[in-house]
């Protein structure tokens, strides 16, 4: 292009016409740095951190020209930072490159569980700030406490923060229908229009997605799953679902109804009847309630106990040594075991993470399901597959918001120039 | 572009310079139109079949100049047809075009089962040449015999038709090493490098993938998948394994591991041990030489029966009213239900393609099949997943071959470029 260009030059002034100028700086600036550079660029920085120019070469498969160009572009408006110079084992100086995090910002809310929280994380999802409000579980909550919450939050910004804030990102429980509706039991919602509701509240751009999709999201980047294409996350409550990457795509299956593991049949044979009406789903056995219920009940209490008492303490009798504690334990733990041995041989994931209600007994299950999934492993398929816990704790769906928010920005071009604006330049 | 270029012309013209032709020329020609816009056309014909010019650019998302610019491109070489009009709603004439499917040919080869099976078909998988050859199932294959087949298919074709093939498929039983390396019990091969061993006897690129794999994109382009985005494929014969695409995606798994369906405990009491050494693997229950072994032992026949009885002779008793084949079969349907509810439950796939030797007993087992799948499926969760029989029988892997050749092409510049190519100027 420059070989032509320069030559032009010559002709044009030789000839003493003066060439459309715009046009060509317009090439020149703006279509030799194409989205897929900056995309390709900012999500490798996005997922390993700190990276020098080779391996950014190496990882993102793009051109040495293309990498440099793309960058000189990133640097200059401030959205990557050199942090320093490594000496390379021929003894060139190799510079380290990171992400600037607080380039932009996203609000983030999180529906899920006995509070509607609220967060302004920067582009890696570090939380800044954040807003937290007690709501009653199963009924009808008013979208208007979601937009104001996101307001709130808005509101704290100063000026030169606000227009660095990007997208919002919303992490919903129950069934998110295209991105769009929502259907939650908790939330008393059967198929709000939450997405076109919040859109005339608030002005940016706004993401939904299921809590354990977004889970995925912040367990693969911010997370034990550490960056791996190939892990499922197994969350543990009121039920039990099961998202992931497949080959390095979020898990959702036709109509977005993969992950169900909760209702997969573990035996046939179980008293206990499952919220969906079949016999001897896993959910029936091993979410927290059931185990909780199973417990009282082997003690010969009744359910009136149950709002009291909570998987956790389960675990604590079983570690003071009561039986009847360690045997229901037993039978969750068999259980679990079985279906995460299905989904390992199915699916061969890298990592397994549990979350949810199970991380407060990792010394008392980790151990016995990481044997047991093993066992059921044929020797000659045998591979790592590491059985982990989940460590984000209850920042995990503010966090995984971040991440969706981030992650949907990089695809749309106008989100994505936005992030390599210049600050001041923002929202112009 | 072309705004400068004629203004590059015109400026040219008065200064009496001539500007260097060719690189205008390849900027004209080869630089305006990408690799992503005939990519994206190409395999959107190849998936449709027959489209219009409204439904390419609605599909593929690219916009009315490009699709408009490449479609002239393609037509002009030859590579697609005009093959009609139809008279739209406000009377407009559309014009329909399709893939030429005699555009170019692949080689391909399965070594899966009994015989060494070639053929050439051309681009839409449709064989247009054969060959098969016995092997004798787990002596250890000669890879000459391999390259001897694919030649001897190229030394058929004449002096128009061999500068048309693009690529050769390949369909391998057992375990591929990222593409290169082979490990089959069948073929008596571990580790072997194919890949390697047949680029020193063959110059055209070559594309190898597991047979379940393979199956699968047959059935997802050419079978009863139909271009569905989530679909498994379950293949019955010696062993049991699925396959199939989760999200578009083709299903692989960490280390390529996914999909070993056979190997899940369905039954930690049954008294058959699998041949991977575990207790009740769906495999031991439910594979076509279990359920022959089955039902000899039931008859009271040990053994030695068993080369000469195959799993179609246990559908055919079943049908004459024989009910100890009935109750064989029931058993097999049940283990069956119970390992496909499970897929169906955590992937939702839209489709169920089963496949191999299950094929022969579809009235016996199908409908049993599809009702139990549903049962098992939590009635809040219920959507339609069809269950379907495999039809194309034994040439799935050579078309499913055809298929991994053609997407495989479709990815590398080269190759793409070379089926965009008019015929007579290929591999010059």
């Amino acid at each position: 292009m420059l070989c032509e260009q320069s030559w032009l030059q010559t002709l044009a002034t030789a000839a003493g016409i003066r060439p459309p100028p715009w046009r060509y700086t317009k090439m020149n600036k703006t279509r030799r740095i194409s989205d897929h550079w900056l995309r390709t660029i900012l999500t490798a920085l996005y997922e390993r951190r700190e990276v020098t120019r080779a391996q950014i070469v190496r990882s993102t498969q793009l051109n040495v020209a293309s990498v440099s160009l793309a960058l000189k572009h990133l640097l200059s408006r401030g959205v990557i930072l050199r942090i320093g110079t490594l000496q390379s084992t021929g003894g060139r100086r190799r510079e380290v490159l990171k992400l600037n995090a607080e380039a932009g910002y996203f609000v983030t809310a999180d529906l899920e569980g006995e509070s509607l929280r609220f967060a302004v994380t920067n582009l890696v999802g570090d939380i800044r700030y954040r807003w937290a409000e007690d709501i009653e579980i199963g009924k009808c909550l008013d979208i208007d406490r979601v937009a104001d919450g996101v307001q709130r939050l808005l509101d704290k910004l100063d000026h030169l923060e606000r227009p660095r804030v990007i997208a919002v990102g919303i992490s919903c429980p129950g069934y998110v229908e295209e991105g769009a509706h929502v259907s939650a039991v908790n939330l008393g919602w059967t198929r709000v229009p939450l997405l076109a509701r919040l859109r005339k509240r608030i002005s940016l751009p706004i993401f939904l997605e299921g809590s354990g999709r977004i889970a995925a999201l912040a367990e693969r980047w911010l997370g034990v799953a550490k960056n791996s294409d190939n892990f499922v996350y197994v969350v543990f409550g009121a039920g039990v679902g099961l998202s992931g990457f497949i080959d390095g795509k979020l898990l959702r299956g036709f109509k977005g109804l993969g992950g169900e593991l909760g209702h997969i049949t573990i035996d046939p044979d179980a008293q206990e009847r499952c919220n969906c009406g079949k016999q001897g789903c896993l959910e029936a056995i091993v979410s927290s309630s059931s185990v909780v219920r199973q417990y009282l009940a082997s003690k010969g209490h009744g359910h009136e106990m149950l709002p009291r008492a909570r998987l956790a303490d389960v675990f604590e009798a079983a570690r003071r040594g009561d039986s009847l504690a360690q045997s229901v334990l037993d039978r969750m733990q068999e259980a679990l075991t079985s279906a995460l041995s299905f989904v390992t041989i199915v699916l061969s994931p890298e990592v397994i993470v549990l979350g949810g209600d199970l991380t407060s007994g990792e010394d008392l299950l980790l151990p016995r399901i990481r044997e047991g999934v093993l066992r059921n492993i044929p020797v000659s398929l045998r591979r790592p597959c590491e059985v982990k816990m989940s460590a984000l704790g209850l920042d995990i769906g503010l966090k995984g918001a971040a991440s969706l928010a981030f992650h949907e920005s990089m695809h749309d071009p106008k989100l994505l120039r936005e992030i390599c604006r210049p600050p001041l330049e923002r929202h112009s």
